[in-house]
């Protein structure tokens, strides 16, 4: 496994210099910086480079928070587990996404036009600008070709971004729990949103560093646990328990349930590394990804696609559900793409791509291995 | 049909007055004051009253929330639709909660120990407590026996805990949509009542009349409504469009979808209407109901029950799912309860007991034939 594997490589990539980087919205720009990082080494023929795109919260250094798919060093000619990346044979590369905390230009950026913080005055971006951010990483690293593209939640909403706006430079995309956000998707977002408006500290966006809207941001953080997790999973772990801390939630408003428990402090845990700003940019960003965007349609840019895709959807998912990843899956096919879809079975709802990390690994190898299958057929 | 109908009687019944009315969770009030409205006329035998037991935000006027589960006026010996109420028959009483800003003792009511109102000192309430006020309602109305208890949701809590705690007062119960909640239940008012303390208008509760945390709870309700509905309906009505008022989600961090333009709307609307605090305790005694509760056991307690209960579970509800009302029904059965289930097709979510009267009224109308059929055999 990967835990504690450190980067081979990793720096950040400056451009946009001269000119501003425009971006789909209509705001720009300059200069950008992208935070990457690389596992592993390129081969002569430059043919084994794996991209995996990041989460809402991830961050380039893939090893840290997806590191069961990883071989472990010791085991790196084939290990006993299902690793999806073998650094003796992939070159593994992630790139932090535009607008997040963690290395590439966002809002705690410095705004070069004030000297300031960026803050609320971050342009909108869209998941084309991201995958535009990357393609220049990927310039700058000597890959033209991607073996690979994958991710998950937004990092599958990359993946397809990717299979469609650079069709010569991937091969195989692979995208779990993912599909253009329901209805559902878009109201919890919004509800998120505006729970970090709400705090008094956020001051409009313009709160000094170090003093971002805590309560806030946790607030939107516990919400979206809700949709990360399954009713079933939260029945099985606290179902009507008591705080384990003692406190009796029958007695008092404030004491809490278990359940109620595990928020506040996944929230508290998450305000102490996220920004505030970045939550806004990057939940806005999941809601504006279409398929069709700077196409005519979703069908014409579907058609674009020249790689095999691998859909997985996740069996309790209830933001991005498996019936919509399976829609999108026959849309991609209608559309002629070589497109797969695997049912990925789990009770941790859309988190199961990263709570159950060896099972996914196993589901992703089983993509893989159907593609090759699709390529030899 | 009910809408417009207005109540034959409507007034306050207040009690203890010389002595507190203790509470379950420890805390006592004195005195207390229950709002109550009547729709009929006790018939000579006493036998035809029927208690509404409403939800969260309901009021003891019944016709205003649930108006077509009253036949017409005009069609009052058996009109044309489902009417479950027919005032030439029966005899309807609604009680407002205890808690709640419609009329009854709530936080907004003035603390006699200190002329303010209780706000935040008003005591935890759970649902055995208002079941005990709504019989001291009706002892005054001269009301013995019930011949239905019905409600859904928070309502429903209130007709099972009726049957369980008054046995000999009841004929049939009639639960809607309810359950003991489930962690995701109790996650989702959690989150609201986070919302709702996030807010600075609210002050540790001391808000001034007029001056409550409005936008914190709209968010609250904004996140309930989420809960109430279900993503398939989200998805018919809203999907991924623009907010109707043209604004363009694409561009600006703040514009935005038709969902969150809707959300925001119940959000403002609730606000007007109802008060922070009285949302917090009654959140709070939704999350408490535990049909053991003053029992040994979940098994000693529905032993007790010597009513016919129909439960209804709402087919696209994941706040109460239908499957935890079913399972309620098996173990009401496995206590010897005459207890009979039906599962109402509803694309509405938990607010289906709402949305679609008319169906439910059909629905409930088949669940008192059921009984009838029982009594009869």
């Amino acid at each position: 496994m990967g835990a504690g594997l450190q980067p081979t490589r990793e720096g950040d990539v400056t451009f946009a210099c001269d000119a501003p980087f425009q971006l789909e919205a209509g705001g720009a720009l300059q200069p950008v910086a992208i935070r990457y990082a690389v596992y592993g080494e390129l081969n002569t023929a430059r043919d084994n480079a794996v991209q995996v795109c990041h989460a809402l919260s991830g961050s380039a250094r893939v090893a840290d928070w997806w590191p069961e798919m990883f071989a472990a060093p010791s085991t790196a000619n084939g290990g006993p587990h299902n690793a999806v990346f073998d650094l003796s044979r992939d070159c593994v590369i992630c790139a932090n996404i535009l607008g997040s905390c963690y290395g590439s230009t966002g809002p705690a950026s410095t705004n070069p036009a004030t000297g300031r913080p960026y803050g609320p005055d971050f342009p909108v971006v869209h998941v084309r600008d991201i995958v535009r951010t990357q393609a220049r990483v990927l310039d700058e690293l000597g890959v033209k070709h991607l073996r690979t593209v994958i991710g998950a939640s937004i990092g599958g909403m990359q993946a397809l971004q990717w299979a469609i706006d650079y069709p010569d430079r991937v091969g195989h995309c692979i995208a779990i729990g993912t599909a253009p956000l329901s209805a559902m998707g878009l109201a919890l977002n919004h509800l998120q949103r505006k729970a970090i408006l709400l705090d008094p500290k956020f001051q409009g966006g313009h709160y000094p560093a170090g003093q971002q809207p805590a309560d806030g941001l946790a607030l939107a953080r516990a919400i979206a646990m809700c949709s990360y997790k399954s009713a079933e999973l939260f029945g099985e772990r606290y179902a009507r328990k008591a705080n384990r801390n003692g406190e009796d939630p029958l007695r008092s408003l404030h004491e809490r349930f278990d359940v109620a428990g595990y928020l506040d402090y996944q929230g508290e845990k998450f305000e102490k590394r996220f920004d505030a700003n970045s939550y806004l940019v990057i939940t806005k960003l999941m809601d504006t990804f279409d398929l069709a965007r700077g196409y005519a349609s979703e069908e014409e840019a579907l058609r674009r696609i020249r790689a095999q895709v691998s859909l997985i959807g996740i069996s309790s998912d209830w933001l991005f559900p498996p019936e919509d990843v399976l829609s999108l899956a026959k849309r991609l096919q209608a559309a002629g793409v070589a497109c797969n879809y695997t049912e990925f079975e789990s009770a941790h709802g859309h988190d199961g791509f990263l709570a159950e990390m060896e099972a996914i690994a196993a589901v992703v190898n089983g993509s893989v291995e159907a593609r090759r299958t699709c390529a030899r057929g």
